[in-house]
This record gives C-alpha cells, structure tokens and sequence, in this order.
C-alpha cells in the first residue's frame, strides 16, 4: 500500500483520479489539496464520491504533507508543478504531472506558448514523457513524469505505427480531433454552457493551439526527425471523448496496414486495434483507460485514414496518470484499470 | 465461483449485467443468449466489452446448458421467463428475472396490464420480489426473484419511510417520474431517435402505465394496507437514470423528517439519504447500484416532498440483479458492485 | 412603423427578442444596451444574427435616446427597470418589462423574495401583469407591463381553467416543473455547463423559489381566493422548453374536462388545447410562441393531472413581450410571432 | 401565389419543406403524399405545424393531381423520383428531388453507388444540379432540379474558391465532415437512437460513401478537371448541422485568402465569409438556408484550412429546395427563407 496525494483535486482530473483510485488495491489518498475548498469534503463536492472517501477533505497545499507521500499527482492549471516539484522531488517524492509543465523538453518553446517563462527547466532532464507506449522503459526508472495531453495522446497512438515505419510523408500530416467539452476543463466559462455548446460542433485555434507543439515532438520522437502537422480541435456536443481522424499520405506501397497496426501494439494492454473496416466510438471507451483504433485505406489510394479514439479524461489524463504510478511502483498495469466502459 | 447464464442478452439489461459481472469476484458468466444474435461474439456488439469477455458468443438458448449454471438472469421482454423459469428451477438453478414475469402477485392483474394470460400462475408462490430494502431475509432463501422495475424502485424506496410509519395519506400519492431513453430498451422505435428525443421533455402514460400496479403493491406492502396513487412518467432527454419527485400529503405533525429517513435506511449499502436541503441528481448515481434520497417539507407546510434518484439500469435494473444474487449466495452484498459512479 | 429600445441585450430573452422582431412587419429596434458590450456589433456577438441588424450595437444605456422610442423592453436583472421605467414612462415611452421587477403587487413580498427593498413601488399601481389569456383589455391600455416569468406562464395556463370553476382543491395544487437550462440564463456558472447538466436530471429551489409567490398571486386571480401551492422546478437537460406537470384534486365531479379546456381557450390564438389522451412534447413549441396543453384523469380517479408545456424565452418571456406590445399598439396579436416550432 | 406538391412527406426533408413554406408569401401547398400515412392530417403526425396546415393530410399519391400543381417536391428515397418525374414533367410540371436519382449525370456511376440500375437516364441531360451558387442562371431556366446532398453542398460551397483559382492540389483534398443525426433520416435505426448516438462520436462510411461521387463531380465542376478527394463523414451527437473541416494543400502564393473568398461570395445571399480567425458553429445556421464560412491557413503554412457549417435540412435540403424554386419562378431568392436561425 502507497499513500499518494493530489495537488489541485477540484477540477475534473482530479475528480477523475479519485474515482478510479477507489478502485486501486495497493493505493492510499492522503491528501487532496484545494485552495479555494480547503475544508470541503471530497463528497460534498462531488456526490458520486459519496461512502468511499467520507474522510477526505480538501486542504491547503503542505509540501511536508505532500512529501511524506509515496507519489504525488499534479492535477493543476499549467506553471503550479513548476513551483511545487522540484521540492517534492527532494523529499524523495515521485511526482506525476498531469498538466503541460514538463510536456516540451524545450523550456523556450514552453515560454512561446504558455506566455510565461518557464519556472523549473533544471528539471527539465529528468522528466519522461509518460505515454507507455513509448516510453515503458523509462517511465519504470522515472522520478518526475509529464503526462501526455489529451489531444496528444489520441493523435500519436494512431500515427506512431506510420511513422516508425516511414509509410507516410512526415511533411504533411493532418490531425483533425473532435473532444467533448470536459477538454476544456471546468472552469465557469460563458461558451462552455449547455446552452452554447449542446446542439451544435465548431472548429476551434484553427490558427494554432498549445497541443501543437507537444504533438509535434512526440511524432518527431517516432518519425525519427521533424515533422508536419496541421492540428484543427473541434468543440463536440457531449461530456466526454476525443475522437482523431488521423490522415497521411503514402509515400511507399505499405502492405498490409491492418496487420502493421496489430503487430505494433500486440503487448499494449490499453491499445485496442479493432478489425478491419471498423469506426471506433468514442463511447466504447467512456471511463476506461483505453485507446481503440481502426485503419482505413479509402479506395485503395495514396491517403491512409487512422480513427483514434480514447476518453480524454482517462486515458487522456488521469487513467495514463495510473497506469504511469503502476509502472513506477511495479504494479500490475492494469491495476486500478481493468472496469470496462459505460456503454450505453 | 459460481456459474451464471443470462438469457436475452442484446438489450440494455444484458449488456449491463456483463459490465458489472466483469468486476464480480466470485461470477462466471457461462452463457449468454440471444435467438437474433447466436454466435455473435459479446464484444462485437458491445465493444465496450472487448478485451473482457472475447471468448463469450450469444448461443441459442439451451435450458440443459442454462440447467447446468447455478443462476440464470433472464434479460428478456415479459412472457420468456414464464416459459423457461418452471424448467431451470426444477434443475435446481436459481433464476433471477429481470422482467415483470413474476412481479405481480396476482396473475390476473398481470393478465389485465400486459394483455396476455400469466404463463406460469403456479410458480408464483415462490417468487419472491426483489427489493432487498423490504424483503432481504427472503431474498437470502429464495429460489426465484422477481427484480422490481425501474419506477417501482425509486417510487418505493423514496415514499418507503413515510408510509412504514403511516405520516401520509396514503390515498393520495402522487409519483412525477422522469426516466432516460434507456428506459424505453434497445428498440428501434422512432420517437427513441436522438433526433425526436432529445431537445425535449414530455410526459408519456399518464392515463396508466404498466408499472403502476407493481408500485402500487410494493407501497401496499409498506402501508400495511391500500393506497392511492397518481403516476405520470416522463421521457428524459438522457441515456440513463431515473428522477422520482414524490408528494405526500401529512396527515400528522411528522417531527424530524431527515431522521426518519436516515435511520430508516441507516443500515442498507445502497440507499444514501443526502443532508438537509439536498437535491440529488442523476448523474450522481450513474453506473452505480445507489438510490440516493432527499426529504423535504416546503414552508414547512402539510405536504411532503421526497427527491429519490436512481440509474434505472443498474439499482433499477441490472445491479440490483446482482444484488439479489449476492444475498442469495451469501457473498458480499456490495461484490462487484463498489465502483463509484461517472462524474462527470 | 413603430420604435423600440432594448435595455440589457445581452443575455438569452435579449436575443430573443432580436431574433422574433427581425420577422416583425411593423417595428424597428432603434437602440440595445449592454453597459459591458457597448461598441459591439449585435451580430458579432450573436452570429445567427449576421445579415439582419448589420449595423446596430449595443449602447450605453441612455434614456434621452430610450425616450425616443415607442416602447422599451427591458432584458435586465431585476433591479434596473426599478431605477429607469419611471423616468421612460415620463417621457410617454411604454414600458415592457421582462424581469420581476412589477410582478408581485405587493412591494414587500417583493423585498422578502428578491432580498432587497422594490425600487419603485409607486409605479406598482400602473403596471398590468401580461398575460394575455387573463389580463388582455387592460393590457391594450397599458403604459407598464410586468411580463411573466416562465414558469408561471406555464402554471397559470394549465390551472386557470380548473381554478376558475372551482372544480378541484385550491388549497392543495401541486406544480411539477421541468426546464432547459436557458433558464438559469447566460451567466457563466458551473453547474450550468454541458459537463454538469446534461445526461442528468435534478430538482432545485424544493424549499422556494422566487417564482412561487407570483404563481401564487396569479392562480389566486384564477381562484379568487388564496391558493396553497407546492412548486418544484427540476433542471433538465436540454436548452428550450418547460414542462409542468400540474396535480389537483377533484372536490365536485367535473364533467367534460377536454371540453371545459378548449372552451376556455377557444379564442386564445397562442393556447393549444390538445386533443383527449395527448402528451404535448417542448420541442413542438421550440422557437414559437404557442402554449399546448393537455389535460388527464388517470383511472376517473379524482386526481387531474395537466400537462403544459412552452418555449421558456418566447412564450415563457421574450414572445409574450411581443405579444404584448402587438396589443398595446394596435398590431395583429400575432405580428412577428407566427412561424411555426422547428421541429426536429 | 403557386401551387406545390409534396411526395414522400413524412420525412425530415418533407416536414422541414413544410415548415418553411408555411412563412412563403406566394407557395401553397396543394398536396403531400404518403402511401403509409394517408389519411393522417400533417399536423397530428407533426404538432408544430398545428395551427398552420390544418386542413392538410398527407394522400395517396396520385399523378392528376400531382401534374396539377406547378412544382412537386420530391422526399422521397432514391428511386421514386426516377419513376414519376417524367409523367410530372410531360405535364408541365416542374420538378425539384430532394433525392439522389438526378444528382449523377453518370447513369452508370448512380447504378454503382445505389446499387440499382438508374430508372429514367432519358432525364439526365434535363435535369440541372441545383446549388445556386454554380448554375444559377440554368436553374432559372429548369424543369426539373436535383437538389444538391447535405455534405456535397457544405463542401462544394467550401472548396469552391479555392478550385476556381486553381490555389490548391486537386489531386488531394480532404473533406472531414461530422453531421447531426438527421442526416441519417427519419427510419428507426437502433445507431440512431439517442441512448446510442447521444454522448459519442464516430466516423462512418470512412471506405467509401455514396456522397463522394456527387462531390467529386461537383468539385470537377469547379476546378475544370478531375480531383481526388478523401471524404470521412461522422455522426455527431445534435439533432442538426454540418460542420466540414477542408483541407487543401497551396500548390502557388495564394495572396489574400480572405478577400478571395469575401469577393467570390459577394452576391450571394445565403453564404456568409466571416471575419478573418473566425470559427463558425453549427448553431449559427439553426433552421436557416445560410452557409458561413471562414478560411485559416495555420502559421502562415501551406495548408489551408475550410470551415464550412450549414443545417443539413435546410441549405443542405429543403432550404435549397426552395432557394431553387424561388429561381424558377421569379420570386425573390429569399422568400420564405429570410428569419434568423434558432439561437441558442
């Protein structure tokens, strides 16, 4: 048994983290931390907690607390794990950083995007950017991991079977993802409204959004060398799942691609590669931590169709942010994980 | 491990029953039926169920093979389970049925509300009905259950205290109830389309409804004699969930309402009784077997209003099947039952 | 050709009223205000609107210029048309105000509900409550109009043919009340964002609302007498639309009910009485001006169950205004109102 | 004032023909048929149209009196139109199919798509693809139209600029479209049902899709030369609306995309180039014949990036229908068509 804590418990991640840490058999909640509900207990805030954390409430973030924690999840607006971590860290803590803090290795590139400087980029160098599918190895070893975004996560599991294989112009790539409304959080925003955004889909940062970068350098990362890539999110009418529909040009005769998909992810316990001429449903996956992909070659033609979908507040963020801590700590993978989707 | 088959699996009761099964400890599904679907494989209807049940195909029903189970759920629309029940429990299989076969303890009642005649009258003696609120010990022996329907439950464990104690008229009950699609089955049926159902609220039989005579005897139950009531039902644009606003008029000074509800239910696992002044909400029970409860007495005048919330597929359904099974084979009453509920 | 002023034209019933008027063959909207949009282009902010009032933004509020119009609408939160209609009124401009501000003719029930003490009770004598269905003469010689709120509109039309008889309990009524989200209006607020409400049903405000003591005065009109009412008003998610499901109980035999309905409202042109066993849906109404009303006798029991249903923003606020003013100036009652729902 | 007709009208397109209609200033409706409803009045099918078509009930269809009006609406599925189009025309009558069967001028192509032989080539050369936009001159002129599909409009409308001016590579064009449930028509599909579509997101037809030929074609119009296009649809959980992401690649310069596109559709009264950076919604064009559009090129790339919203039931289908009709006979192009759309 592990004691963990979460920083930042009130938005939707973190919510997240403890539903499906209840289910966990070797992990303990500490602390959650919330300036603003400080007192507040867990299930006051969020009902569907009631009669498993009625002890919980939330407290002031105490790095003594935190740092007599096995793991700490960052579950915070970007810059907060750029103040706290590197403390943390010291106290031997390890820590789990759901926000884009330590997503780019290039702490310049960070500031670009962000608008602010970055605040810890000593730690830059020991951070691993948790996607397992990537990066196994070194998550097992790792002190401090960046827990890929949402966007990012659906978009490389689709195209890194491509581009490992230098089937498609690494130039050229579109990525066009529709993601529920929990992507953008819960803050009290007018456009986030039922009344706004039920009954209706739009494009949104068509001119360049803050996944790009995080995007590019993971494909990077599996193309072996830069990358295109043309990123357009899109704001649809449901609560939660992104759904990517991945489009490449061939640059070779590729084979059977069914089979490269299925060959590529055979041991991935949470990637799901569906038969041949299947659509994923963002649905299949509500709640799990799992991405299900299916591969389509229209007519036989030079452009490749990848369908990706994941739920974005699991294996998009809080399920990755476990299935990491269980790397970490030599759990079962899947521990914590294994409930399949709600479905209808 | 016990051995379970379910008969009629492709509706929504079916798929739900092999999503909580999933995380029973003690449950093997055995064999599932469908006449439609014979030697389907489960996840390719339900992806959601890919990866946990890959070697389960519907099969043709086959009651030497259900004989062989140590329970069989019946999923199935009203009318099957008469045929079956008799000759599963002569094999001494338990059956659990989730239709409203056995629900009705008068066959002639029955015969009126669902247009046919009772198909199995002389096993109605030992049907026992469902509700583990009223009727645990007999659950513990029994050999056949009747799962009580989605109304019937938030209607009879909201309405419950009051009636025990006789504070209300029990000749003038009112039930206002709204219920997801979810409700209405797996049926292709037009006014279930999201496009008429959705962006809309209307009330549907509100001149007699089928459930009715069952709440009608469960409240019986409670009173200790007849009752009254007025039920309108109402479709919800949501997949899932039930909300039963319940009004009773007080005939006597009640003293403290929250206390009678929070003693009342101080030792049942699935049934919360929120503070003072709450008001559930569906979500909250999404997924889960919880009937959360609120009690009011607006102006602190003569009427009384009870707020009971369910997931109508689960403790409406599917989980309290469970339920029923785990009283019945003496596991924990909660096994396979203790995820929190989505939320969001 | 008439003039009109909207003030507070940003929210919901402000668009609202852009929306119905651009379709109005005898007004011009000479002037909107908005304190915190002033120099926007009305169609920058409501793109749906991009084509009809090119060039008209909103204004700080001015009342030399509001005084030059025929009639002003007021939008607002309650409180502003307290400070402005008096000076409006001095300056011969009419006044139709959608907010609470001169619903209740009691200025101290006023200051209990709305927490603040009424602004202007000597305009109290000179407003006329618009509902057209009770109040139609007085309305066309109106100088002041308080416009309903939603729900009592859709109370006040399902009861009024009961209480105006005497044929059912005054003293006992209860309203079951369903809306879409619009009414909780365009503030940014979590609970009203996608992720909280919708696939969820909850009710609120068990213990009051403010909308209770203004049904409350109106069904006493009805009645001519006090009335004992218990309201409850459920959110529902969807954007448009409210559903009240109305309780009475029967004191004499009533007769023909269906009859005693399209009597009533024979000759109303935005009342539709359903006929015998229908269930009206919101969506039937979406965008339109129309109340549907059926009316119910489960079992001849002596329990009658209405079943009302409007457009929260038209009929429910926005269309009544309007409704209102074709009245006051002499205009078809149904100019600029008479496009049919969109359904689907 | 003209006499139409309606075949087939119990579909989505037909009751949407309906509602509109009911605001045309000189269109009245002689006839709609049905051969499953005849008899039905049109308002208790459709209850927004109660107090509009009152005296209307959907008949057999019937050719005398059909060839009686001067224009029939066809609403039919693929295949009816190809049988009773020509009788209609060799009545004088004028013809505007909503369906498929006159949009490929390829009999053979039709037959490959649709799976049947194509039932009246001998009208091919007759018949004028409706989309105003590219043959508004030889519609005026016409005796029977083929009203553009929903995705084919939203596309072409999209692309349209950008082919004429030979911008982009027309080898390679990608048009990712996601759609409201009533594309998919009024039949009672269990996808369709909202406890299935609602709260998910997926492609569909991703292989091939029977609009692709028709965009094509429509595309090859444009450029002057054969394209090739990827096409992915995708069902949206909204009732309403189309939203396609385009994709092109520059293949020169382009200079100003946005004055490319604003001068292209300056004369257009129903497609609306908004502002540089904009992002339009669906619900933007709610219930109305509009096409908005707006064009990115993400960091000044050479990818250039559409977005492209219409209501598919309205310029995707029955609005267009009636753009056309207008055309023919020398109406005003918006008669009927001018109210804002719905928002929210």
């Amino acid at each position: 048994m592990i004691k963990v804590g979460i920083v930042g418990g009130t938005g939707y991640t973190g919510v997240e983290l403890l539903r499906l840490l209840a289910q966990h058999p070797a992990v303990e909640v500490e602390a959650i931390t919330s300036r603003s509900e400080a007192g507040v207990r867990v299930s006051d805030m969020y009902p569907n907690l009631r009669g498993h954390y009625d002890a919980l409430a939330f407290s002031e973030p105490d790095t003594r607390r935190l740092g007599a924690c096995d793991a700490v999840f960052f579950a915070t607006p970007h810059g907060v794990a750029h103040t706290l971590a590197g403390e943390l860290l010291a106290q031997g803590t390890r820590v789990i950083d759901l926000s884009a803090d330590f997503r780019l290795r290039d702490a310049d590139e960070w500031a670009t995007w962000y608008g602010q400087s970055h605040g810890a980029p000593e730690l830059l160098e020991h951070a691993v950017y948790g996607l397992p599918e990537l990066h196994r190895e070194a998550i097992r070893e790792a002190r401090l991991i960046a827990v890929p975004g949402c966007y990012p996560t659906a978009v490389q599991l689709g195209l890194m079977p491509l581009l490992e294989t230098g089937l498609i112009d690494a130039g050229h790539l579109i990525a066009d993802c529709k993601s529920g409304v929990t992507g953008a959080g819960r803050g009290a925003k007018v456009p986030s409204l039922l009344a706004e955004a039920s009954e209706s889909m739009k494009a949104y940062g068509a001119g360049g959004h803050r996944h790009l970068p995080e995007i590019r350098q993971g494909l990077a990362d599996a193309a072996g060398g830069q990358v295109g890539l043309t990123f357009v999110p899109h704001l649809t009418p449901m609560i939660r799942g992104i759904h990517a529909t991945l489009y490449g040009r061939l640059t070779v005769e590729p084979g059977d691609l069914q089979a490269l998909f299925e060959r590529r992810f055979a041991d991935e316990p949470f990637v799901d590669v569906m038969p041949t001429g299947s659509h994923p449903e963002t649905r299949s996956v509500k709640g799990v931590n799992v991405c299900r992909l299916a591969v389509h070659r229209p007519g036989d033609g030079d452009t490749v169709v990848v369908l990706s979908v994941i739920d974005n507040l699991v294996k998009g963020a809080s399920g990755q942010a476990i299935q990491n801590l269980n790397l970490m700590f030599g759990f079962d993978e899947n521990a914590g994980l294994a409930a399949p989707a709600l479905m209808p």
